[in-house]
Parts: C-alpha cells; structure tokens; sequence
C-alpha cells in the first residue's frame, strides 16, 4: 500500500497517481492533499496523528515549499513503515511515533534515514510528480535496499528534524499554543491532554474567557464553547456545533494561556 | 466493498481507511466527506440519493453530532446492502430506499436494524475511527451474524427516524423549503417533481420572482433564472452556470413558495 | 483502469463510482472533481497536462455545460487511451497529447472520435451518471468495437475542437492570457516558456509590474513576486509561499503582457 499526503489541492495529485500507477499496483489510500499550503508544522502534525491508523505501508509526503533548491529527497524507515519525501523535518514527528509502535526492536529513536539522489528531474517545480513519486514506486516495489548503497546516513547528524513547540507548566495553568485547526474548526493545542482530565466538570479560562472542561462536544448545548481532549491527546478549543476557531478568536500559532478557575 | 461518508473534511477520513485496511482487503470508495458539518438531515438525503448507484455494500456513514453521548451505533440492513452509523436517523431514509430496491422479500419497510454494543473507545470523540470503521469491518468480514446474538431489534419500537418535511399543496401552487444546495449552487426542495414536470415551458414564481419552469438547465441564457427537476427527482432551483441558491436568496432550510403563473 | 474527472464537487461523483461499479472490476481514478465550474477550457487544460502521467486507460470526464441538449456523447481513442465525454472540445487537446505520445503509428492528428447513441437517459441533468458512467464501463468492459458499428465518424468533420488562446510576440516581449489558476494560486498563462528560460536571473514586468524571472519558486524571498516556468511548461506568475493571482491581481481570462527590461 502507499499513501498519499500533500498540500496539492487538485488536480496534481492524480499526476502523481498516474506515475504510480504506471510503476506499481500498490494500493493507493489519500491521506489528504488539503494540508495547510507549506505548512510543515501542521502537515508533520497530521501525519503524526493519522498515519498510526495504517498498516504497514510506503507512506510518500509532498509539502515541499523548498522545491527546486538542493534541500534532499528522503527515504526514511519507521518500524515495519517507509516514509518517503522532503528533508524538511516534515516526515520525522510520524516516523518517531511509527517506530515506537513497532515489533521489531529499534535502535535509537527507532528510525533511519536515506537520501536518495535522483538525476536532474523534468521540472523544477513538480517534484512530487518527477521525483517523490517515482521514489515511491520504487521503494514499494524493491524496497530500501534500492538506496542502501554508500547512501545510508544516520537521522540525528543529517536530516532536518522538527520538534511541536513545548508548552510552560505554570502555578495555575498551562501556557501552550495552538498547533492546528481541524476541519470542524476545533483547534488543537500542543498542551497534552492529561493536564485536562481530572477537570472534566469543572470550569478553565482560555486567554481571560471562561469555558467548561468536558469529556465531549455534546455535553454543552449547541454553539456553546468548552474545553476538550482531541482524539490526538492534545487540549482542544471546541465549539459544540461550532467552530472553536471563531468563539476563542484563535489560529495555528495563536497563544493559549489556559488557567484553572 | 466499503463506501465511506462524513462530514469530516481532511485528514480524518484517511484515520478511517487506516483502521478498516488494517481488517479488510475491502474495496474503498468514498461517497463524500464534505457533507454539511453535523447536518444529518442533509446526509440522509444525500445519501439516499447516491446510494443507491451502488451494488451490495457495506455504508460506513459518520455524521454523528452525539459523538461521546450515550446513543447507540447500528448496523441495519436494506436488502443486500448494510448501513453502519450512529442512532441519529441518518441512516434510515438511505435504507428505505435500499429495501425498496431489493430484490428479496423485505418485512414492514424492508430494513432491520442491529444495535452494537461496543466497548468504551479510545478516543471519546473519534468514534469514526474507534467505533464505526471497526464495526463496518466486522460487518464486511463476518458479516451481521456477529450482531445477532440477543442484540437484535426492530427500528419501529428502537432507533430513531427521520422523516424529510413534507410540502404542502395549495390551489396555485405548493409550498415547501430547501433541503440542501449542492456544489453547483442548486437549490433541492422538499417539492416531488411531478408537480413541474406538466409545466415545462411555462413560468412560475418563487416567493414572488418569476422564474421559467424548464426541463434542463441549458434551455435558458447563461446566467437567467429557471426552476427545473433535478436527477433526484425533486423541484431545484438554478441558474444556468450560475449558482441558484444565491439568485433566488435560499439556503438549506428557507422557505419556498412556488405558484403557477 | 478509468479515470474520473468533473467539476461536480462532492457527493455526485459517488453516483458516476456506483454506476461503475456495478458494471466493472476496473481501479477507479480520481483526477479532480473540482476543475472550476462549467469551465470546459480549464478543464480541457488540466486534463492535457494530467492524463499523460497515466498508464492506458479510459478517461470518464464530465464537465458538460450543455448537458441535457442535444449535444453528442463521444468516445475518443488517442493511442492506447480512450477519453469518453461530452462533445463540447473538453477531450480534444488531452487527446492530441496521449495520442502524441502513443508508440503505435497514428493517422492524421492520431485520435479517432466515436459517438455514442444513448437512448433517453433517467435524468436530463445527471448525464454523468446516466450516460457518461455507463459509456466508460461499456469502453473499459467491451472496448471500443461497441460502438464501431456504423458511427465511426472523424474528428475534423464533426466534432467540436477546442484551441487554447494564443499568445503574440511582440518586439520587446509577449502578449498572453491567464488560462487557469492553480491551488497554490499560480496563474498559469498561454506563453511558452522557452521564452523565459533564457532570461533567468533578469527581470521582467508584468502588465507594468516588476517581477525576477526564476527557475523555482524559493529562489526569492517568502511572499515576494516572480515569473517562472511551472511543469507544464508554460510561464506562470507565483508568489513564493504565497498566492500570485493576487499579488499580479489576475485571474483566468486576464490579459498578461510580459516585457523585457
């Protein structure tokens, strides 16, 4: 199987199906091609979240904003799963939580990673069509030994990594950020959701606005904020049948000051 | 093979396809995810309108706003097909229609409906991934029996209905509402097509605009009003590459007085 | 394999993926559902620039302003594709192209136009399910031969043709037009790029605006202008991490005139 992540809209995906369909009969699963335009953050984000959901798999990831520089095109293994794309730190957070899920024993942080050096490509600014693709293809169909010869190197002293911003613990709350908003408009903030539970019930301000702790949306009437747990694990601003975004005033990057009351 | 509906946006679906390739080699094919946010009106007529496109299928359909409350997730069966969701009626009108067009014998209105009784999930939130696509696996692999046992019961007495609003016929004309507006900007009403169809080249007006009753849309000027029957058998109202609901001021909901002229 | 492609937005093209289906076993494709809107000259761009990267394969593609008229339904073989659509030119320049590319010898400009006499169809506004759909498994199942039977008929005599606008060269630069904009917010325009490719590293203006002509996108600061070759091989005005339609205020249909400095 290979999944397909981007921030591509439409229709470039397809040209990147129809080379793989050309090259492999892997099955084709989208994971999305509507991540936030050269968002890196949010994108290794997502991945981070949704690809645990698969099987072992060839998972190719194109949110590439240094397209046509020499930044380096990787193959990067996680437990039983290959990640393939741009050495922007995009694939490594989801390659991180992959190998910990493991069988297998790993060493380190349980990952490794190959460059692949690909010829000049046909464009400059399709790299996903003209080299992740094909990269791919070929990782699915031959697996990493493909790449194994002299290129092998070593994550920590080569790739680019990227690490979520860290929230502050304070006397009274938690200082964090707003990493992404879903869909729903919820937004997902990098507080870990522990600091929540044993509040459910209870009331919390978020940057000065009062809001309820609860298990889940529908425990409030419509339109009304609370205060959640995500199925990521991380503390949401939500909405029930609204959109959290809008009532906290909030975005990707906003600060959240979240208080106990 | 698996068909899958949301009103999730992007990323969660492909959580969705992770679980369910994870248990089966099913056949993947998404219905949509864009459906109208916690709309579950909107997603039984939609789903009743495409479904039954489909040959024998397990409907996998998450439109769920009590996500983490204490309402039931079903299977129900409609002929040869299964649909699977939440206690909402999203499902009920679809498998009304699914029945109808089954070729066995079906009792009372040709569906049965099973109660699943699943174990607190993972996530209180993410039902799709934790509850839905788990059971829609199972009911693809082992099929209804793993329900069976004792947990059966009939939709009349058990699970909740949804019942489209009925219009309301007057001397001149008929009233009824929009249900949902589609991506080309064509308002669907409540109103069956047959009260239309004896009209075409006639006018009428709705809520008091003069519009032509036509049979297709491209019998009238770019950009002019007309009020037609759309594929789902329903009086719409459109504008000619132009988007209806905006021209004739409704949206899903609005009241619409249609009258002979 | 089929592909599909149509300006239907969501959930219309599940009806067209139940419809097929029912009738074939082939791997269904997305290529876009979102081309922009009864735009058959944005769709029939796309499209040229997309199908190459597939394998053989029928291409289903709805975007068919004048559907329910009397306009014809066509089956187009180009080497060993076969695009099956409305006749209003949204095949043709895809056609040329796969057919260009074809290893086996082609007569004339190499593509061969069927049309397909379709009785009455269920609906007059859902010919993508009622006809079109339908048409694409019969080509994928049957092959072409279904429809040999005396209404073989040559493209040049019958069939509506579709040129792309063309751009004037002018002493000191180009005259062109914006054909489409993609969803990053590139406008990509009807010049050649061969006519930048030689002026990298200098600048240009664009409609009196100045812009640096560049190979990819990150070779200017973030948010800043410039003019570059896409993979289509054509000039496009980007924004490095931003969205140039905006900034060179543009949009499909604008008159682009590029001069050198």
């Amino acid at each position: 199987m290979i999944t397909l992540s981007s921030d591509f809209g439409a229709p470039y995906p397809a040209a990147m199906k129809g080379v793989l369909t050309t090259r492999t009969d892997a099955r084709l699963i989208d994971v999305s091609h509507d991540f936030p335009r050269q968002d890196v953050q949010a994108a290794a984000f997502w991945l981070r979240e949704i690809l645990p959901s698969f099987p072992p798999a060839v998972h190719l990831v194109v949110v590439d904003p240094g397209v046509g520089t020499d930044r380096a095109a990787l193959a990067v293994r996680a437990g039983e799963h290959v990640l393939v794309g741009p050495d922007n730190g995009v694939l490594i957070p989801a390659a991180r939580e992959l190998a910990d899920g493991a069988d297998e024993p790993a060493e380190a942080d349980g990952i490794e990673v190959f460059e692949y050096r690909y010829d000049d490509p046909e464009s400059v600014t399709f790299h996903g069509r003209d080299v992740f693709a094909p990269m791919a293809a070929t990782v699915h169909e031959a697996g990493l030994g493909a790449f194994e010869s002299g290129d092998r190197f070593g994550c920590v002293e080569a790739c680019e990594d990227l690490a979520f911003p860290e929230p502050t613990t304070r006397d009274d709350g938690v200082d964090g950020e707003v990493l992404v908003v879903d869909d729903f408009g919820n937004a997902i903030t990098n507080v870990p959701g522990e600091v929540l539970t044993d509040r459910f019930g209870e009331a919390v301000t978020v940057n000065g606005v009062w809001a309820p702790a609860r298990r889940t949306y529908a425990t409030v009437e419509a339109d009304n904020r609370l205060v959640t747990v995500g199925s990521h694990g991380n503390v949401e601003l939500a909405v029930n049948r609204g959109r959290g975004e809008e009532r906290f005033s909030v975005s990707p990057g906003s600060r959240v000051r979240l208080r106990w009351t």
